[in-house]
Formats: C-alpha cells, structure tokens, sequence
C-alpha cells in the first residue's frame, strides 16, 4: 500500500516536485505552506491542506521538506506545531533542500531520538526538470529507507543515486556547487579575454559548444553572460558564494588545499562588494570588466 | 578542379587528417615527414612522397602544417629547402598546428610577403576524432580563403568556424585550452575533497554525469583520475602548463585580470616541480594529495 | 590605592607578564593555574595562591586571563568555581589573549549582565617581551576603564593603544596576524627562487635588511627558513593557518576580498595536509620544495 | 691612481648617484644625458660633457649607466655613437639600472665580446638615498672588477653586495621587488578589513609599526594609502606589476610555484584595468573598494 506523503515547502521547485508526486506518483498527499495560498491549487487536485507542519508530519507517513535555506527548516522544524513535533516511530523525514553536512547530521540526530527516520535528499537541477520530474537526487541515510522511498523519489526525478549515510549526499550537492561556481569564473576570465581580443561573442560560444567543455552550464549562462547580458537571478550571487565558502570551510577541516576554489571565492566576494550579490551568479563576470570599459594596456 | 594538396607532418593527428583528406575527400596529395618511414603507407594510397618542404610547396596549391610545436613549424618552413622558399603567387599555407597568436602573425607575414596566401586552422580533438574526421577546426585568415578550401576542412573536421583575421583562431584556441586547463584543477579540489570525505569514486563521477557539469573533458578524465589512476600521457602536463602561462601572458597584454587561471597555473607549476611535467595534464590532482594518502587533520 | 590585581595563567607568557606585574608593578596578586606546580615561584615572591577561578576574581578588584585559546577561557570562565561566578559590581575582567571580536563580544555581555566591566587587551610580541615588559597592547572597552589601567598595562608592555570599543582590539590583532602570516608565505616565494637561481642564503637575507623589507618578523624567521632550517614551533602553522582562517571569515562578513591572503591560506592548509602542522609556521616554505629537491625544469 | 668615471643617465637616481661620485668620491667624470641641459650643472662642478654615449666610454676607464629601462639601455649602447662602440679592452660597463637577468647575461657577452668588462649594479632606495650616497648596491660579474670599483660605488651607498656573476644580482633585485610588490597587496587587505571594521587608520599605522611587520615600506606608505590617500607615483603601479610579471616568469622557468605572488599580480592587472597604472603602486589598495565607498554585506 502507497504511502502518505507530507509535502512542506511549495516554492519555485516545490510546487513543480508536489505536482509530480500527485499526477505521475498517485500518491495521497498531506501540504503545508507558510503563505496558505500557494496550496490552493494543490487542494483542488485532491491534497489535504493542514494547518500545521506538526500536523503534516502526524498525517502523513513520510514528509518531504523543500525549503529555502536551513534558516526556513530551523523554523519548520521547530516549536509547539513545528515538524519535529509530530516525529513518532514510523514516521520519516525527507529534507531536499540543500544544507551543510553538519546540519543534516544534526537534524538526523533529532528526528531519531524521537523515533523517526531521517533522509538528506538535495536535488541538481532547477525549475523546469522539478516540472518535469527529472531532477537528479542525491539521497544519503539509511539504505533500507532509501529502498523503501525510491518510488517517490522516481516520480520527481530521473537519476536517483544512494550516495551512503546522511552528510554525504549533502557534501556531493556541495562539490557540484563548488566546481559550478568555480567554473563559471573561471569561464569568465576565458571569455573577457576573448571579447577583449575582438573575437565574436556568438562564435566563442559555439566554439565551446563544439570543444570538450561543451556543458549544460556554459550553454545555459554563456549568451545570457556576453550576449543579452541578462543576469536576472537564477541562483543568486550571494548563495553561490555561501557555497564556495561551505565548501572551502570543508576542504580545510579536511586538510584539502583547494587554492583554485579561494581564487574563484575572491571574485565573488569582490562582487558582493560591488552589489551584485542579488543578480545571477554569472555576474561575477563584472569584477573582470571594472574599468570605464576601456582596454587599458600599459605595460 | 580540385586542388592539389600537400601535406607536412605524419604524427598521431597528421596521420589521420591526411587519411581522411585522400579517402573522403579523394585529393592528390604531395607529402612530406622528416621520419620518411611515415609516409610509405599513404605512397601506397597514391600520395607523392617529397624530398623537402620546399618542393612539396612547390608541387602543391595549397599546403598543410600539422606540427608538434612552433620549434617544428621554424624548423620546417626555414632554410635553403624549406617550406618558405617554396611559396609564389597562388601558393597558400594552412598551419594547422597550435601557436600563439603572435606567432602566426609572423608566419603570415613572412608567406604575404612571398605573395602566398596564409591561413591559421588550429584543431580542437585528438587522436579519435582527427581519424574519423570529426575534429573542430576554427579558421583564422582571408575569408574567401577560407571559402576556398572549407571543402578541403570538410574532410578532416565535422564543426569548421572562420573566426576572423590571423590570430583569432589561435587566440580562440588559447582560451579553450585555458578553460579546460583550469576545470581540470577545479575538479581536482572536488574529487578530492569528495574521496577524502568517504564518497565513492565512482558515484561522483556519475553525479557529475547527471548534474550542469556534464562534459566530455570530465568524462574522459575523471576515471583516470580517482578510479584507475592512470596518468599515461594524452596531453602532457607540460604542455597544458605552457598553455596556462600564454593565456595569461595573453591576459596582463589585455589587462583581463585571471586570478582563478592564475591559482590552476601555480598548481600545474608545482607538478612540474614534483616532476610530473611528462604525465597528462590530470596529475595535476596530485599536488592535492600527501605522498602517504593519510589525512592530516590538525586544525 | 593600587588595585588587587588577579592572575590567571601562567604559560610562557603568563610567567613573564606576571613577574612584571609583581616586580616592576608592585601590585598586591592572587593567582591561578590549572597546574598548580607553576603557582610556586611567585607565591614565593609574596602572590597569594587562589584554589578556583572564582576566588581570584573573588579576592582581586581586577584580573587578568592569559591563556592559550578560547576553549581554556571557557573553561576558566564557565562552571561552578569558574571566573564569572566571582564577577559582581565593581569588579574587571582583562582577557590578556588572542579570541575573535565576536567571542570578546560574548564574553563582554556575560561579564556586563552580572554587573562587572570587561577589557580585552590582546598582545604582540612572545616571549622575551613579555618577560622583559615590552609587549605592544592593544586595548578594546570602555576609554575610563582603559585609562584606570593604564600603569598596570604599563607594566607589561612598552606600547598601549587604546583601540575603541570591545572587538577593535581583537580584529586588529587578527589583522596583524593575518598580514604577518601572509608575509611568511610571499617571503618563502622569493626565497625558494633565490635558492634555486644559486644566490647564497646568506646574501639573500642581509640584503633584505639593507632594503624597504627590513622587519623583525625576516629577520628573525629567515636564518631558520634557510640557513639553520630549524622549524621547532614558536608559533605552531596550525594555529597561524587558524588565524588566516578567521581573517578571511572576517573579510567575508565584511565582504572585503582577500585574494593574497587566499592563496597563502592555502599554502598553509596544503603544509597541514603535508603533516607540518605542529612546525613552525615558517615551514610553509617546505610547501614550495615538494619534488626530491632537484629542479624540474621542463618547460 | 682613480680611474675616470663616465656616467650616463641624469635621471632622479643619476642625479643623486653623479653627484656623490663628483663630491664625495673627488673622480674626474665624463657625463652624457639624452637632453643634454641637465649636464650642466655638473660641468660647473668639473664634468667633462660628451657629444655622445661613444665618446663617454672612449675617454673614460670605467662608465656607468643609469636609465629608466631595458629600452633605454639599448638605446644608448647601440648604433654608430653607441656605448659599445666605444668599448675595447681595458674599459668597464657598468650598469646600475634594472633589468632582468636574461637582458644583463645579453648585454655582458656583447662587452666581452669587445674585449671588455661588465658588472651590472641594481640598486635598492630611490631619490633620497641616491642623493645621500645611501643606497644599497647588489653587484654581479668578475669578483676581482667589482674589488677594482669598490670604492666607487661606496661613494654612493652605504651598504654594498657582491652577489655573485652576472645575473645573480639582478635576480635578487627582481626579489625584492616581487616580496615588495606583493607585501602591499596584502597589507591592503589588511588595511581596508581594519577600516571597514571601524578602526582608526592612525592607530592601525601605529600597531604595525610597533609589531614584527615594522618596516620602511609599511611606514613610508601605509599614511599615503589610508590617511592623505595620496597616489602620485614615485613606483608606478605598471611598473610594480611589471616586476611582478618577471618574477612570475622566472619561477615558471624555475619550476618554483608562486601562488601568492600571483594572486597579487592579478590585483595589480585589475588595478591596470582600472586606469591606475601611472598612479603609485600603493593604489593596488583601489581595487579591494567599491567607487561607492559603501559597504555591501549581504551573506
């Protein structure tokens, strides 16, 4: 029999996670949301609206939380109607949301004193593959708990990987950031480089598109970055930089020197400082371009 | 009519270019390699063997480079029998190879000034697509130059961009060779950071695979480097440090600050400080781990 | 009438500081050390020997902590027999020791909520100044309580600065560090090149002192960098790595990039990774020297 | 008997340098400067003024350039009239300007060659050492030439080195510069953390100077970068950058890896990008602060 599904968190992706775990999954779902007319919609397709996310949690089997940041799970979890108070044995906690390691950890800690079950489960992708339903998941905890949800899991997304006990997934989702952002600045060097020399802004592109680092990531912010110079946010500068500084914080508790990383960590921190910590994190292509637009060659 | 085609330089990319340009493209060849063993097969296959690059020059249209390095390039077109003294009005040079801008420039010159035509075409892909004829070649030079022989690319390369002048393409080169240079280092600090933190190998690389990163360079790369640890040559480290170095030489002529290169070429220069110079260009991982493989945490 | 000064800690520093107070001050002192043993010496010299942390503070109008980092404050601090149950109306606490602004803060508010007055007064120099009264100190709190301390701060030390409120002392502190551990790190850059190039040791370091460089810090740290190569811990790496750790937390906060400091940050982590972390911080050099010690040059 | 001293280069260090070799050391000198206005007031002290470099060497045991760069080094060695031609056994080169090593070994061989003597002589100190006869002097070349000068160049500085044959001095100027250059990249992070934390720019000066940093460099231009904010070049920043580049080339060449001095030199490139590269090196600080001069945290 299929379980019952708490759903808390009907943000951009949460919404788009909800309607596939009712239209693909089929499954009876419990809903919470902190502004109550977002579940409006969700009701009408036959979701229970609760008016608590500890009442979400004593209806429901399994809970998934895909909310904003820890800050918002701190608060979800917390007080006389928060989640953790609706913890009893047999129920599990699913967070998708992206946090530290460490947070996870802590979190499994207090879902299990209370007889429940804990799963991490960040997901890569963003709004279109979470309508979609082909997000990737990355699930850590519990194998046996991992089994027994994977059919949920395969409604939101197409590639579902058990990545071992609760921290680790969270330390991949971390990496992948880490190397994204990266990236991105390092891409930007590449390409100030090349307009500056009076190469065409479309014909680098294609050329990448064309080369061995030809990925979703540069297809996807490349003409936004030197063509249409649209860096409304997607993934906001200063979360991409918050996961620069969680991942360089992790590589030294690690001892892993990540010299590449700090450089990168610099730029953004530089456009924070130059007030783009609200645009798109691709806009850390500016710090390159500080100058009145001039080419100032005096050497 | 078809025009006669020489070519100079039977290495691991030569070799299959010039097989693709006399079987699918069904050109008369004129060739030449210092090691004349290398070009017994292609006799068979009805090309010319010459006795020095100024005759191959001389008996062609148009003439093909495919060279190690600048040194080679110097060596094959100087000299009482080189390549130079065999270009007239009519004659065009392609140099396939990779230089840096200025140095093309100069060739360029030096072939104008003989009333030749010349055209830079350097080639992004190895030793696969160059024998199947799948390669990226961006072309730099006149343009209804590059309309003359884009038939002649059509046979070794399947994506032919014409970039501009002399010194786009190479320039363009350059930049793909920075990037791809760098998110090798970048990698490097995740994969590390990931294995040390007790996640598999081989999940990450399949994380990857499913995420923004996914491009052929990690591909390719990734299980050399933390599944077999295989570090046998395809491009040596040396080399790929070398393409750091111009690129950012490249960088302070423009005044394009490039921290994040910067910190990647640091990193390749400490791995030819620990002798890895010979090895590919992923052993830059490396540097990021203690000969003993513990993991000192004394923070 | 001079006040009662309490004593806590008698380290390397401690030891030297406290004789000042007794001998050059002349001031009445009740003491405390975890190991008792240490206490001797001067209660021979007329130091009333306290049995808690809570009676020194107890018996003494003002005291001062010098102890090695924040989790010894703690423990001083905190508990049943701890320095803060003995805080009330009237009495001061100085910590003498190097925290964060943000724990001096916290610390400040536990001192204030039970009625007494906090000053942090953090120190440069190390041993020999502290025993021969010629620290530098730098002082954050309130200005009157600052100037009622003075003589004793004169004591000990032979520069006082009065910083401004709680946390200025402290971050300055940081940023000396921070700049002095940097400094190590581009210092062994030009050493290690002056090595290799054949410049004789020596040479190299009295020509420093003969140029703008000149400073305490490459003059006492040079010879043992490269002449001695002694690298037995005055200020052990892992604790200096600790310090740019938090300088660049800090910069962060303040959104202030610090690229330089960056890149030396991980020079330092890569020394703990290399198991050097219980040196000298000075050994960061041996980070720049990982081969066999021949040079590679292979370009 | 004292040798005639040719002097070649009446700049602001020539100046100094000419008249301390007139005064102090009591030489017969014959001078020549490319505006030849500036030669008279040392003809009124007794120069002889010649019609050219030629003319210089040709009367003269033993001549000594002074020039702004490697450009005009050239430019007054070469041609009809040139320096070189003036030489032939017997005579001395020496060159006091900077220059890397590759351009000194160059310009030894064209002497020697000639049947001549070189010694290159960089000096450390600017306008006002060179007027006092202070400088710090580091020699290369024949050990027993630069025993035949010593007295000459102790005419004009205070502290004199014999670092070995050539090369070996300008290296160790380039050194310095490097460990220069890249101290007051990191003493502005430093500097600009301190101001945006609210501590007075007067006591973060007066802290450094009174710790382990105390140093000429720190003191002469810590008050111009957070106090007067004043940038009238006596070091310009292109130059500074310049300095850095080299030194950058020659741990590439070296296999020496130079993490932090590159990301310094990054700094200075986006101080260039800025339009700050004829303003005072110390303006590098320019690029850690937003136009606005406000700070945005927004983590």
């Amino acid at each position: 029999m299929k379980p019952v599904v708490g759903f808390i968190g009907l943000g951009i992706m949460g919404e788009g996670m909800l309607g596939n775990i009712i239209e693909k999954g089929g499954y009876r779902t419990v809903i919470y949301n902190r502004s109550a007319e977002k579940c409006a919609p969700f009701a009408e397709k036959g979701a229970t609206v609760a008016s608590s996310p500890a009442q979400v949690v004593k209806e429901a089997d399994v809970t998934v939380l895909m909310l904003a940041n820890s800050d918002a799970v701190q608060w979800v979890l917390g007080g006389k109607d928060g989640a953790l108070s609706g913890i009893s044995s047999g129920k599990t906690l699913i967070d998708m949301g992206t946090n530290t390691p460490e947070f996870n950890e802590k979190v499994k800690d207090l879902v299990e004193e209370r007889g429940g079950d804990y799963l991490e489960a960040p997901v890569l992708g963003s709004k279109v593959p979470a309508k979609e339903g082909t997000l990737t998941i990355l699930v850590g905890g519990k194998e046996e708990k991992f089994e027994e949800y994977r059919e949920l899991f395969g409604t939101m997304g197409k590639a579902i990987f058990y990545m071992g006990e609760v921290g680790k997934a969270s330390q991949m989702k971390l990496i992948i950031n880490q190397i994204m952002v990266g990236m991105l600045a390092l891409f930007s060097e590449g390409l100030v480089a090349g307009e500056r020399s009076g190469i065409s802004a479309q014909k680098m592109l294609e050329v990448v598109k064309n080369s061995v680092l030809n990925c979703p990531l540069f297809s996807i912010k490349g003409p936004n970055m030197i063509i249409s110079h649209d860096f409304s946010p997607h993934f906001p500068l200063k979360h991409a930089q918050k996961d620069l500084r969680q991942a360089l914080s992790r590589g030294d508790k690690l001892a892993v020197p990540m010299p590449v990383t700090a450089a990168a960590n610099s730029l953004y921190i530089m456009a924070r400082d130059m007030g783009l910590g609200d645009e798109d994190f691709s806009a850390v292509i500016k710090t390159l371009m500080r100058g009145d637009g001039e080419v100032h060659i005096d050497i």
